[in-house]
Parts: C-alpha cells; sequence; structure tokens
C-alpha cells in the first residue's frame, strides 16, 4: 500500500512541495512515525512531534515551512480532517475476502450475486436475492429471501439482513448490524394502561389484567446510496409499509430504528440513540450518541441534538436541542445555571419572607 | 397467501359486507394499495386515501359506508390495532427455513429436536437440548448444552442460547438475541468505592488501587410463554438461582436485562432498556424505550414509565412514571414546567430582594 | 464438580469447621438448597432459610454458630462476595468446547493456534493470527487477519474480532461481542453544523447542504490482560493509533466504545455505557449501566458515576457523578431536593411579590 506524495496530493486533490517521488506506506502521528510514514500534523500544535519522530514526509496545515520542520516532502491541507478522509481510503487496505464464493456457503440457487463479488465462509443467501457486483461479504452473513442489495457493498461479519430489505449502492455495515428484524408492535383487546395514560397524562382508571397480541410486520426496509450501518445496529420492518433510511445517512454502533421510522438523507445518527416506531427524521439531522426520539414524532431537517437529548416532542427545521426533556441548546445552558443556583434561590426567598413578615407584621 | 374476505373476517372475528367472496392477496395503506389488496382503512381519516388507492376491499372503522366510498367488500374493525394483530398474522408468510435438519449443522447426537422442526445451516445444537415440535431455527443459531426450549419456537438468525437457559412455549427471538451471557459480578478484595459511596451518598475516604475477582454466574435463565426477545438482546443468567423472564413479556430490540432479574408477566420493554442485577420487575409493567431500573429495586405491577425514565428506587404498583430521576408523571410535568420558568423566576426574586432592600433600608 | 468442605475452604483461602470430608456438588441458596448443596448464607438474615433447606452445609458469617443452625459443616466467609468469586469458579463447569480445532471450521494456515486450544464448529480465523495457549473459542467466532490473543482465553458464540485487534491473557468475551469495528468519522468538505454549534453553543449561521466523507479506521485495538466484554459490546478501531482496553477492566452488556478512546485499569463500564470517540477514560474508573461519556474529554482516576450519568466535561480524579449532565453526586441530591419543591417555591415568590406590592405601594 506504498504511495507517492505526488500520488497521496492528487487523490486527495491538494497541493505538494518537496521530493514528490518520495513513497510512504503509511500514515501515523507525528511522534510515533517511521521513517516509511506520512506524519499527520495537520495543525501546528503537532508540530513538536515531528521532531520527536521519525518521518520525513508529512499532512501539514496550510502554509507551514514544511523545510523548516526538517523534511523532504510535505502535502498541504486546509481543512484537515477532510484531508485525513482522502488520505484514509488510499491506505485502509480493507478486510481479506476471498475473490468468489467460498466452498463453505449456502447460496440458493435463484439468487443473483454480481460480478466480481466475494463472499466468504458461513454465509447464507436465499431464495431470490440480488446483490449489486463488486459485493465483499464477509463470513457468517445472512441474506435473506428476497432481499436486494445494491453495487459495491461491504457487508462485515455477522450481519443479519432480513427479508422484504432493499438497499442501495456503496452500503456498508459493521459486525452484527440487522437489517429487519420484526416491529415491537402489541395490542391488548381492551384500551390498554398505555394509550390511556397518552391521553390524560398520567392519571390511570381502574387496572386490568391485559395480555398483548401481536402484530406482524409486513412491511420491509428500504435503504437509499451510501448508507453505513455501525457494529449491532437494529432496523426493525415496518408494518405495512417500509421502514426508510435515506441516502447518505450513518448510523453508528448499537443504534436502534423501529417499524415505520422515516429518515432522511445525510444524517447522522451517534452511538446508542433509538428512534421509536413512526418517527419522522428530516435531512441532515445530527443526533448525537444516546438520544432518543419518541414515537411518532417529526424531526425535522437540521436538526442537531446534543448527546443524550429526549425527544419527546416535534422539532422544527434548524433547531439545535438538548437535554431531557429536549429543549433548545441555550435554553437548556441557562436553565442548569439556574439550577445550580436553586438551592441558593430558595434560601434567598426564605430570607425575604422573614424579612417582609418582621418587617411588614400584619402582611399576609 | 391470497384469502376471501370471509375468510379474514372469520379469522379475526369481525363483521363482514358485500362480496365475501372476493380474495386478496396482501394487505396495504389506502393510496398505496393495488387491486389486489385489502386497503386498511380503520379510521375515517384514511378514507380519501381510498379513493387514491386501487383496493376494491378494505379494512374499515366501524358504521364505515363502504358502499359509498365505491367498495366491492368490507371488514369492520371496532378496533383497529387488533384486527391490524389479527390480519398480520394472515398475510405474514414467515421465514423461509427448510425443513428437516440442514446437512451444514452440527446436531449432537444426544439432543432432541421435537417432530415437524425446522434447522437452518450452520446451526449448532450442543450436548442434552430438547427443542420443542414445530421449532423453527435460522441459520448460525447456537444452542447450548443442557438448554430446553417448547413447542412452536422461531428463532432467527445467529441467536445465542446458553446453558442452563429453559424456555416455554412459542419463544420468538429476533436476530442476534443473547440468552444466558454470563453476570457483570465483580468484587474487590477490601471494599469497594462503589460500596462505599452507597452508604456514604458521595463521600469517600482514601482511595486505594483494586481490582476484580469474577463472580461466576452459575444460575440460568427461565423464560415462560409466549415471549418475545427484539434484535440484539442481551439476558444474563443468575449467579445462584435463574434470571426469570414470565410468561407473555416482549423485550423490543437491545435490551439488557442483568443477572438474577426478575420480570413478571406481560410486560413489554421497549427498545434499549436496561434493567440491573438483581431488579424485581412486576407483571403488566410497561418501561418505554431507553428506561433504565437500577439494581436490587422492586418496580410494582402495572407501572409504566415514560421514555428514558431512570428508576432509582422502589415504585408502587400502578404508579406512572417518568424523568431522571423517575418521579410521577403529573410531578415531572409540573417541575419541567417550573423549571422552563426558573430563570424567569431567579430575576424576580432578585428584584424582590432590591425593592426591599431599598424600601426596608434596614431589613437584613 | 463434586468437592469436599476442606478442598472448598482452601480454595478461596477461609476457615471451616466440622466434617471437612463431607462433599458438596453445588452451590445454593439457603431455603432452595438440596442436600447435596452448599448453602450460601453469608448473612445472619440467611438463617432462616437454612431451616427450610436440606443443606448440611454452609457458607457462613464470620462467627456463626454452626452446630446451633444444624449443619454438619461449615465454611466462614469474613467478606461474602468475595467468598462467592473463589467459589463460583469451582462451581462454574464452563461451556463445552470440544478439544482441537473442529473439523467444519476455516482456519488459515498461517495461522498459529496455541497449544491445548479448543476451536468450536463454524469459526474463521484469519491469516496471520495468532492465538495463545488453552483458547477456548466457541462456535460461530471470527478472527480476522492478524488479530493476536494471549493465553487462555474464552470467546463465545459469534463474537467478532476485527483485524489490526491485540489482545492480552484471560481474556472473556461473551457472545456477540465485537472487537475492531470500524470508526464513526465523517466529515463534511465545508464546515458542519456540529462543528459551528460546538464553537457558538446552539447559534447557528446559513444552514447548508451537507453529506458526509468517511475517514477509514486505520488503527486498531489493544486490549491488556484480564478484560472481559460483555454481551453484543462494540469497539472500534482507532483512527490512526489503537483505541486501548487496560489491564482488569470489565465491559458489561451493550456497551459501545468509540475510535481512539483510552479506558485505564481495573474500571467497570456497566451495561449499555456508552462513550464517545476519543475519550479518555483513568484507572479503576466505575459507570454504571447508561452512563454516557462526551467525546474528547478526560474522565480520571476512580471516578465513580451513578446510573445513566451523563459526563460532557472533564471529571478531576475521584469525583462522585451524578446526573445529566454530571455533577457532584451530592449537589445532584441537593439540586433534586429543591426541584420537587421548585413548583411551592413558586408559588412563594408570587405571595411575595403580592405582599410586597400591596404593602409598599409605590415599589417598583
Amino acid at each position: 500500500m506504498a504511495h507517492t506524495i505526488r500520488e497521496i496530493a492528487a487523490a486527495i486533490g491538494a497541493e505538494a512541495a518537496g521530493d514528490l517521488d518520495l513513497t510512504v506506506a503509511r500514515a501515523a502521528e507525528p511522534k510515533m512515525a517511521a521513517a516509511d510514514a506520512l506524519a499527520l500534523a495537520m495543525d501546528p500544535k503537532y508540530a513538536g512531534g515531528l521532531a520527536e519522530g521519525q518521518a520525513v514526509a508529512a499532512l501539514l496545515w496550510a502554509g507551514a515551512d514544511w523545510q523548516g520542520l526538517g523534511l523532504k516532502a510535505a502535502i498541504f491541507a486546509p481543512r484537515g480532517r477532510l484531508a485525513m478522509a482522502g488520505l484514509s481510503v488510499l491506505f485502509d487496505a480493507g478486510p481479506e475476502i476471498a475473490a468468489g464464493v467460498h466452498v463453505l456457503s449456502v447460496v440458493h440457487p435463484d439468487a443473483v450475486i454480481g460480478a466480481g463479488a466475494s463472499v466468504g465462509p458461513f454465509v447464507t443467501i436465499g431464495r431470490g436475492v440480488r446483490i449489486g457486483a463488486r459485493a465483499r461479504i464477509a463470513s457468517h452473513v445472512s441474506v435473506a429471501e428476497g432481499a436486494v442489495i445494491g453495487e459495491d457493498a461491504l457487508i462485515l461479519q455477522g450481519v443479519r439482513i432480513g427479508a422484504r430489505v432493499t438497499i442501495g449502492d456503496r452500503f456498508i455495515a459493521q459486525p452484527g448490524a440487522v437489517v429487519g428484524s420484526d416491529g415491537f408492535s402489541f395490542v391488548t383487546p381492551e384500551k390498554s394502561g398505555v394509550e390511556e395514560i397518552r391521553e390524560t397524562l398520567g392519571e390511570r382508571g381502574e387496572i386490568r389484567a391485559q395480555s398483548w397480541s401481536r402484530i406482524h410486520s409486513l412491511g420491509g426496509v428500504t435503504i437509499g446510496d451510501d448508507v453505513e450501518l455501525g457494529a449491532n445496529v437494529c432496523i426493525d420492518r415496518g408494518t405495512i409499509r417500509d421502514t426508510v433510511i435515506g441516502s447518505g445517512t450513518k448510523l453508528d454502533n448499537l443504534v436502534h430504528v423501529g417499524h415505520n421510522v422515516q429518515i432522511g438523507r445525510d444524517c447522522l445518527l451517534c452511538g446508542q440513540v433509538g428512534v421509536a416506531g413512526s418517527a419522522r427524521i428530516g435531512d441532515r439531522v445530527v443526533l448525537a450518541g444516546q438520544c432518543g426520539v419518541n414515537d411518532n414524532i417529526f424531526v425535522g431537517d437540521d436538526v442537531i441534538a446534543g448527546g443524550a437529548t429526549k425527544i419527546f416532542t416535534n422539532a422544527p427545521a434548524g433547531r439545535v436541542l438538548l437535554g431531557y426533556p429536549a429543549v433548545k441548546m441555550e435554553t437548556h445552558v441557562e436553565i442548569q445555571k439556574a439550577l445550580r443556583r436553586l438551592p441558593r434561590l430558595a434560601v434567598r426567598v426564605g430570607e425575604l419572607e422573614k424579612t417582609v413578615t418582621e418587617r411588614l407584621p400584619d402582611a399576609g
């Protein structure tokens, strides 16, 4: 995986200087960099690390004095993390999955697997499945009957793709992700306690025994292009129509998406986010780790929610949210400040009451 | 999977009208319904959608004017979601698992698999396992030594059933669920910091280095009848006696149940709920998504907790809870209202102090 | 697995009395104990249970009158749970994994598997993998190319070990744990909304469409000795350097550890804890269930956080935390008390204002 400085600069669309034919075999942090590494020093604060490490080539901030830093070659990254993205593609060897379909896999004769695909051992592919060209499917994956997956998929170990799932191109799924589990949808013969308190906001009448009848998920899951799912993610099928994940959206590890949920394009759902059934989420929404979205609500385009925000009600487009329950981030900050002063405030009110009572003795 | 209107009405115990011999092949939302579909319009608000779709038969609200809606046949559902439950059973083809035991499975010769069971590829079934009649076990499942599973189980891809697990009839497990992992139980030679602050509510003495000795889980897991587990659920074994999940209880995706936990009958634990070790939960308890239950506490029968409620202390039967920490839902609503006014309240107190100080100049 | 009282006392380093040659086959709770069981009654409150059960030997509190309790033999445990740890090792038969490498596994010819290791069916072990002596690897596990695992590992069903993962001795992984998934790291060409609000604490300028470029994870995961991972845990690889888990640290079910995270030694992360990318956690930190740690922050040595604490900012060593956002536990308790009185406080302020306005009529 060695590349010249010239190749790297071209691949990431950046300027370079010095010995452009110099070859590097890996990327590294400046002070841990070996002589064959490209040191990543996209901010002046890493300049010191360059001296500690062995690298003679580096990815530097725009305008850096590469010669003064003792380097033989440099690439300049006006936006460091963006350069990292391009660079990381170059140096990622990807998982080793042998070409072709492993003999210890069970592929239904009706299934269609695209040209150039690799399928590892202990994989099952069901009746009528269609998988696009150049798919890489690691060991222990199951793809159930009728599922359709686009081109250039990378599906890692133990991923479960259920029946009635349709996925676009360039899909990535980390180990253990589940797409197409049944929705969590149950109903009682009589009105349940949950239905009752939703109407009364907490008041309950007579409590009766109740057991749950299962509503089977007849719908599926539709996933757009360029979607990535983290490890052990769970996405349920819809009840009648499909659960939908829009193109460009990324889900981190252990995210839960309930039945009928609609998520727009280019969203980020970070680790352990949960989206309850039938919620709708717009485009470019970012939910930080451990956020929760209530069932049947709508979260508008471009909403950003901070860590562990619990969204109980509709959120308008562009809103920045924080807290349990979610409020505008600025409101949350203001409330938290007031909260820390609350015990003192209570004391002050007590003192005022004492003063007023003493000084205005017939008050009240 | 085509059914006549007569068959469907009989199966869900509902009245029907019109051409009862009309056949439908699927269920669909009114405006997306093809001509061979039964449109689901259990509320007058969906009446408009019927005109947009192609369906000539529908599941309607009680008393609907089906002829006025242009239909040839109708079924009337006094409780729509309950009708959906029955209907969804009829139209769910279920997963395709070939009859018999797949040749690429590893079944211990001592294991007993009931009549009519289907076992998919890459399944392992250990010594002494007993699985009831008509079980459907999808690919990649492991059932460890001595586990007992009742009749009519549906165990989906990659589910892990550990040793010392006993499960009743009609069990359903979504992909990746784990039953019978070891409990998270560790002890330090000396009193640990955690033990100390539980006694002092936060005060700590001298902090010492400490490492953890493992308490192995010698108990198992006992699960009743009609239990369903969502994708990637985790249920730990008990330390000495079993962790218990009562009949009729349903767990959604990514729920965590710690060692020794006792959960009653007909409960619903929604997505990402966590129940810490040795907690006890009564019957018919409903915990919304992301709720947490502290270790060693008791949650009474019929408790309902809203999204992300964190229950730190015992909850009496019938209580409706919300918040972190959990309080009565009505208290939570009241506190939240007051909180939003808190910054303004602080200003008002400041103004009062100013007034009192100025007007009662020798106050305080 | 029968042991004499003498053997058990010696194994756990405790005093014993009575018939030391008496043999017990299992451990049990006092009132459920059969005649061949060692009853666990490490606290006087369990004395009554002894009379209900059949046991003639028991693990008792220090100084207990074992003869008065009708026993033939007793072991005395000055620290009951510590004795349980030792005892549980003796009585845990461990999972049944046949010696040698199962014929239905796929082991790369370059991989080195230590002496005395057991590898179950449907396991894949990649190129260049090294696994230490006496490893026990259950069915359906995958170990990707180049991973290194120390001696005496116990890796349960369906665990995923990715490429570039290095693990020490005595590693335990419960079913479904994933080590070495790719980090959740994406960047937009222009400054993203998330970057903007981190600077402004909530204020946003013009909202633009943006899509995400993937930063591949070139780093790996380094795990020390004596680490245990719960079921369905997820640990991401680092971007450039490794994600690190220190020796002696234990992670419970469904814990999420993001890319580049550094966790110290002897920590406990309980069920469903989430640690966002690049956070650093010291030694002996205990995070109760559902805690969250923000990205890029530092949690000092010996910090203890109560259930569902959300840590947004650096936490100094030894701090005891609770709440969302995390505050000192004593501050949280004080704020919660004040909060419950807040609606009443608001009423009192209103009354004060009325009094002051009426009695000091030209006030304000």
